[in-house]
């Protein structure tokens, strides 16, 4: 496996979203690496970006408030950058059909404009763009691979697609270094629980700390895979230096657990809590891709990732973390 | 098969791109079958809309000029249409490497607006959507079936695969009858061959005619296939009315030919002519997508489609109009 310590330190980096979720918790590894970190959100009330969430590393790093879609800002941003996590997106599936626009605004029009800016003003960075599972619709096998076709269910998928497909022609037609990461279900400290809208998991862990039911859609027998955070953002570096991930898109992908299960785990970690079983709503319903678990073997194979951090352990810390900061993500 | 002319007698009809290639035959043949047919077309000078295209129709269906983006005209467009036809699209490969955002802004930002203003507007319309076998990328196989992987090589395959997906989620979560034609290379009159920017067989066509060498770049082994305009038009037809068709993506395709013999055989349709094999271009190299033929089978399972223009007719058909109708085209 590639010395991460050694490639980062002292480079320059870009992060998109960088106040978000994923985000932050990247922008305080490759601090910890040696890194120059910049930072680019929006901070759209609607996504996961909040201030709180570089708090302890603010005055070491740059911030820079902006939308990918400003060139201008954009092209200050990425000259002289080594890599650029490319992570801003909306992620929200209900929201991406309520508004398909400030979805397709951000997912594919953000992402083709930053592609043209850095290959402008920064042909050599090296860029990961964070993709995700929801670009192959309701999997027709599991666990799903990389050769599995994409039919997305709902506009997220669409647009996200299309963000993954310019990384990928702007790799192979300009030369430029890019890769994509799928991921799957994303959870661990700084994810935005203040409502439901963005993942299932951040808001069974605030149901489950404000001592309310779980409520799970369906029957519980729904099949998901989970990554922390820390395993992504190791993903993410390993696929910015290493040479095997250059031009690829790879799936992330955990244990299979199915949902039920997965409640009854966070209420045993937690020590106290209950789960309730209620009929899906129907906006949500239509959009549902059912079972899912990814193989990433690929990347495995390529650049020797595999999730590190056990679902217990991620459990009990994120349960810690939202306890000790509640005021700054409730 | 379908009575065709049973199903648009008296019918609304709207077609985008109506004074482009495709929708312009597509406006004559439903004009024939007794339909009430409004064109909308942007008449931007890259594309393939020309007014004289309806030249012989024109005082028999309405003409607005629009482009889909722009909703309030869409609105009033879409309204009491039953079937809409959309055809409007950024078609050149290299345009969308040398300008992505205007491909960009036609291909997926226009389609969404135009199935935002369905929905709310009209969502019972049938609407059939011009796909490409562009999506597909390279071939790992041929010939191509709709199960293929999809690794678009330009900014083109891009967008217009965002703009089929868009069309197969309104179906999916909408409840819209949508379906979508991946079509090959379609020729027939009322081509563009202005320029060699939209297709090389028509501007074949144009340097025959004008008694220059057809220029066949790389080594002429390569393989294409090819639909006369009159197949598409049936396909499109067959599409809007078929119940089986509905969510549907469906794949053309026509008798596989190297592109050498596609010379010879315009040569010998046309009585006389030369071609000469020069050097790809470095800039249609990287996105060339090789060898391709469509596997249309399951259009033809489905719906009862398959090409019944024999090649050498529909040249000779085509060398004929261009030489009565030189001065619109040429």
């Amino acid at each position: 496996m590639i010395n991460l310590a050694s490639m980062f330190l002292h480079q320059s980096v870009l992060i998109t979203g960088g106040l978000g979720f994923i985000g932050s918790n990247l922008a305080y590894k490759l601090l910890g690496l040696g890194a120059k970190v910049t930072v680019v959100d929006t901070l759209d009330p609607d996504s996961g970006g909040n201030p709180f969430n570089v708090e302890d590393i603010k005055d070491h790093i740059q911030v820079i408030q902006a939308d990918i879609n400003d060139e201008d800002q954009m092209k200050r941003a990425v000259k002289g950058q080594k890599y650029l996590f490319n992570l801003a997106g909306q992620m929200s599936h209900l929201g991406s059909m309520q508004d398909p626009f400030k979805d397709l605004n951000v997912n594919t029009i953000g992402q083709l404009r930053l592609l043209e800016v850095c290959r402008q003003n920064n042909p050599d960075v090296s860029i990961v763009f964070a993709g995700t599972r929801q670009v192959y619709g309701r999997p027709k096998y599991l666990p799903v691979d990389e050769n599995h076709l994409l039919t997305p269910l709902d506009n997220n998928g669409v647009s996200k697609r299309a963000g993954e497909m310019y990384h990928i022609v702007y790799n192979r037609v300009h030369g430029m270094a890019t890769s994509v990461l799928r991921m799957t279900n994303v959870y661990g400290p700084r994810m935005r629980i203040k409502d439901d809208t963005l993942n299932f998991i951040g808001w069974w862990f605030r149901q489950l700390l404000e001592e309310k039911d779980i409520q799970i859609f369906g029957d519980g027998m729904q099949i998901r895979d989970l990554n922390h955070v820390d395993d992504v953002v190791t993903a993410l570096l390993l696929c910015a230096t290493h040479p095997a991930a250059n031009g690829k898109i790879y799936n992330l992908g955990g244990e299979p657990i199915n949902l039920l299960n997965l409640a009854k785990l966070m209420i045993e970690v937690n020590g106290s809590g209950n789960y309730k079983i209620v009929p899906f709503p129907e906006n949500r319903k239509r959009i549902d891709i059912g079972d899912y678990h990814g193989d990433y073997s690929l990347i495995k194979a390529d650049v020797g990732w595999q999730p590190q951090v056990p679902l217990r352990d991620g459990i009990a810390k994120l349960l810690d973390f939202y306890r000790t900061n509640k005021k700054h993500y409730f």
